[in-house]
């Protein structure tokens, strides 16, 4: 594995001119000690937490108010920038295989607590990375969950963030670095190498959370090799936990809401491809709503061998009670489950119809003999996502250790969770369901003592597919794969994290396809195609351009001088100390009088779009061009 | 607390005859090393375990081929000391608390594995109670139960063994020291100290394994005391895990089998008494049938948020299975259940009609809303005893954590278990729970897999209440408590460790009454009569008794040369210098003379009862006194 230290001399000795070079070296060779390092480069206050918001944007120099020329050039900058990142990226196969070599290597099972060190390996090495990448990095500990009794080392989640001006639009992005258990035997090769071979790459994590993350690192990296800056500002989450539920994170997240403040948009990455040639951006997420049926009998435990047939059993009642939420055929009986549920659309039912999925292939993967409507294939996808389902977990307070154990248990929770979509509620399915049980209590005269629980509820989510901002990221998908992309609501992503965070920040959420349906996502012998990881690395690339176009809003009103903070651009722009305003004039008429004498060379297109085109430009440009052009005009007529 | 060694002291200057003081103090001299004192009393073969067994007697000298004339005085002596044992016993009574109180105050809370030290110093306190009562002991180790992963201190059996004479009868019995958790809130007193308050006794575990064992304790140390020696040979095995199922103890019995290989009866405690004025002496034993209904779906744990609705979970399929096996009144319905079961007798019936039992104190303890058939006692009394019942245990394999697991579990088994009655048999329910269960499969139309288990099987037990041991008991229990013994099969006893035990050693089993229905067993604030722990004492002393009088067998087809062991009223004998043939004969000829003199002296006897009685008594007289009659007779005539 290469060392933080050569990674560093490599991407420095690549970098494309004299003053970013400069740059690199001076933070490589300040790097330790690595605070003093990161301070030097990057001057977000360090006391973001004790902020006061004011009522409104207090800063004069706000550039979002009034714009500078330095704010315009660097847009104009990120422009020309873009091609030669793709470009560039393309040149850096090499580098991201590398990355995900390494990462790979993380045994980082999240599920066998006994690998947390591996985890917490990884999120140092991610942490390193990002530090290279003039990224400011935290992490913290996170509380444990109760049922894993591990003390240390510790679970913890690693935030990072890199800023570059006041005047760009801020990104989160959420990547995890922990994998699924493997079962070492049904592999081909070692899970924890990463092996190439017929153009697809071999490893536990390159369909999930690893493969994900390493398409930023390198959009990131190419970004910086190419701009020496980035066209947004970006923040971190790194969660090791993702694959247990994310524990502890909610409430960390809550605590450190601050950290969000200026949170623009949330990204995540999703396999939500459907037929494998239209990317997806999905625009809807489930929710769920997860139950607790308590039944209660004596007050204590009994022993079966003294007081079977005497009491009521809770266990015997709790199993006539869930036997009525489901009928034979696994369907839900709740009455008015599917009311407030959305309908397919016309132009949805075609794209279930259309996608690639075989049910025999799903059938065959888990062993099992039938499926529900597997001889129906948009119905059994509309059951994946756009219908309510409902799923049995357990019975907590039971006997559920190996053995005979002769307890008569009598207090017992059977657990079941419904799935949501939009537009449900989980308060008006929690009533449905009590209701329900209500009735079952009575009909099947019960007389153990019966409670319903919601022990936890996320409300499913979906929003407008005709924003700026999901135009912005199709058209980032679409410079990529150069095909059409499907914006739709019909796929509802299961991804609890993303309901728990657009509901703490409050931000909206972008679902950015990754690996295609024919990938093994998840399985054994997990594998992507390699182009489809460097298409991935584009995408992110294209995305922080597509981003950076969309008009920021000032953050005053929730992050304390927020206007006035120093970013890299800023000293990078102090470093080529030019004169920005002039360059702006001189590049702005020069620019303006280009187009117009090539639309002048066009004599096909309408007049009109040309007179719209000229006008929207004039509008733009700043008044000393406007001037210019006046007087150019008078002079001409 | 008294250590050892006081209790030791007290015991020796209270024995009765100096033979006796001079035995015991020497015992007590010679404790240390404790092996030493042990072999130097007791001769019993060391090498038990390597024993041929031979095809039939073998030694020239078998008591119980030819009962020599010293066996015929033990006899005589002990019907002579039964009546000074109890009246020893009522002046023990003092001792009697005081082992009582030693044992409370152990905490040996088996369910709770923290305590597991404190069992095993109750266990130590008996080893040294037992061998300062002449006892030789050996603890073993038990193989844990993998569910409890303590290692050390380690969970153990004491077996304790006082061979007397090998032509005396063995009795075995069980006993146990652990008792069940305390709800230290609801105690009036501290639940480990014993507290003597208007004639109750109250503290844990004097209703079970602790007040029973400080019975038979009593009863042998008042025996030692007044006879020197014990009228039987007794084997004891003093469990410490007998609230959590006696695990490991079955497979250790197995193992040391040798060790029971001469026993001739066992014996139990139990709490059977109905109407608190006849005691009770059941015949016979529950069974059970524990079963787990395996419902496999995929070949893995799934991700309820990708595959909820899409396949068949287990989970509900086994809802669906388990709902089919009771009906809403919790009555079993699988077919043919009752087939087998003994129907009650009109005495029967009239046994559990007259019981003491109030079906709303039994509801208002355990504080729920109805109990099945409370309005109807001897129905509610005979699902307690002689109807099969069904209890559902709880799920394996399914969430059973506290919180919310995203777990769409793939391998569940149902546990429930049928209590069986005599005539049951556990394979023919077996065959109709999984005759039952495939049809509600087909009924359901059950896609996921099914496999029905039989996790653990005890077949339930009955005997005939007219051999002459029940006999023998009832006599011992009526002389102490004065009433009419009512003999049963009504009233199966749920004793798993007894129905192990039986199989094992296939010898008759002896359930001893013990607390009352009044008594407050396994509760909260337990107590008991200090009456009934006395007549307890007495029971087991005359039980003593009553089973020397039974003809034993000779044990030389299972233990090598048995019938030579010496064993302590050999010793005994020896020490007391006597002609032992010369002394048997003379009391012999002087009781017949007696008995002849005394039925000449009562002409309302009837002359063929008399002549009877002569002849037999005749017959039995050794050779020796027949021929003096005879010179007598020929001389009267």
């Amino acid at each position: 594995m290469k060392n933080a230290a050569t990674r560093n001399t490599r991407s420095s000795t690549r970098s494309l001119d004299s003053r970013s070079r400069r740059e690199l070296a001076r933070s490589s060779s300040s790097r330790k000690p690595k605070a003093t390092q990161r301070t030097s480069f990057i001057r977000a206050s360090e006391d973001d937490a004790q902020f006061v918001p004011p009522s409104k944007c207090q800063c004069e120099s706000c550039q979002l108010r009034t714009p500078s020329a330095a704010y315009q050039l660097e847009r104009d900058r990120i422009v020309a920038s873009r091609f030669n990142v793709l470009k560039e990226i393309d040149q850096s196969i090499d580098d991201m295989i590398s990355d995900l070599e390494q990462l790979v290597m993380f045994q980082s099972i999240s599920v066998e607590p006994e690998k947390l060190l591996e985890s917490c390996r990884a999120l140092d090495w991610m942490a390193n990375r990002l530090t290279d990448l003039k990224f400011k990095t935290y992490d913290y500990p996170i509380a444990d969950n109760p049922s894993n009794c591990f003390v240390d080392p510790h679970q913890k989640v690693l935030f990072a963030k890199y800023f570059s001006s006041p005047s760009k639009n801020t990104l989160l992005i959420y990547g995890h670095l922990d994998v699924l258990p493997v079962q070492i035997d049904c592999w081909i090769s070692d899970p924890f190498k990463l092996i190439a071979k017929d153009n697809l790459l071999y490893g536990r994590g390159v369909t999930s959370g690893k493969g994900m993350i390493v398409g930023w690192l390198q959009a990131i990296e190419c970004w910086l090799k190419v701009h020496n800056d980035l066209p947004i500002n970006i923040k971190f989450i790194v969660d090791m936990l993702h694959e247990v539920g994310s524990t502890g994170l909610q409430a960390h997240i809550t605590a450190r809401s601050d950290f969000f403040a200026d949170v623009d948009f949330v990204v995540f990455d999703v396999n939500s491809w459907v037929n494998n040639i239209n990317p997806i951006v999905p625009c809807s997420l489930t929710g769920w709503a997860h139950f607790g049926v308590e039944v209660r009998g004596a007050n204590k435990n009994l022993e079966s061998g003294l007081a079977s047939g005497l009491v009521y059993e809770p266990m015997i009642d709790l199993c006539h009670l869930m036997n009525g939420l489901v009928n034979d055929e696994h369907e839900i009986q709740i009455p008015g489950i599917e009311i407030n549920m959305k309908r397919l659309s016309t132009a949805e039912w075609h794209l279930l119809e259309s996608a690639v999925f075989r049910t025999y292939e799903y059938r065959e993967d888990l062993f099992v003999r039938r499926l529900r409507f597997e001889d129906n294939k948009v119905e059994f996808l509309q059951n994946r996502w756009c219908k309510p389902t409902l799923t049995m977990h357990g019975v907590e307070g039971a006997d559920s250790h190996p053995g005979c154990r002769r307890i008569l248990p009598m207090k017992v929770m059977g657990k079941f969770s419904i799935k949501l979509v939009p537009d449900q509620e989980v308060k008006h399915v929690f009533n449905l369901v009590k209701d329900h049980m209500r009735f079952l209590k009575v009909e099947l005269n019960v007389s153990t003592q019966l409670n319903v629980n919601l022990l936890n509820g996320i409300e499913p989510l979906s929003w407008t597919m005709d924003s700026k901002l999901i135009k912005a990221v199709c058209r980032a998908v679409e410079s990529v794969y150069e095909k059409d992309v499907i914006t739709t609501h019909a796929i509802p992503i299961c991804l609890p994290i993303a309901n728990v965070l657009q509901k703490l920040v409050n931000k909206p959420i972008i679902l950015l396809p990754y690996s295609k349906r024919i990938d093994k996502h998840h399985h054994e012998n997990e594998s992507i195609e390699s182009l489809n990881v460097s298409r991935h690395t584009k995408t992110c690339a294209a995305l922080f351009a597509e981003l950076s176009t969309l008009r920021p809003k000032c953050k005053c009103n929730v992050l304390y001088q927020y206007c006035t903070l120093r970013g890299v651009q800023e000293i990078l722009d102090a470093e080529r100390n030019v004169d920005l305003n002039k360059v702006a004039v001189e590049k702005k008429w020069y620019q303006f009088t280009q187009k117009a004498a090539s639309s002048d060379d066009h004599p096909t297109r309408s007049r009109a779009r040309s007179t719209t085109y000229t006008l929207k430009k004039y509008l733009l440009l700043p008044f000393r061009c406007k001037r210019k052009i006046k007087r150019r005009h008078t002079q001409s007529t």
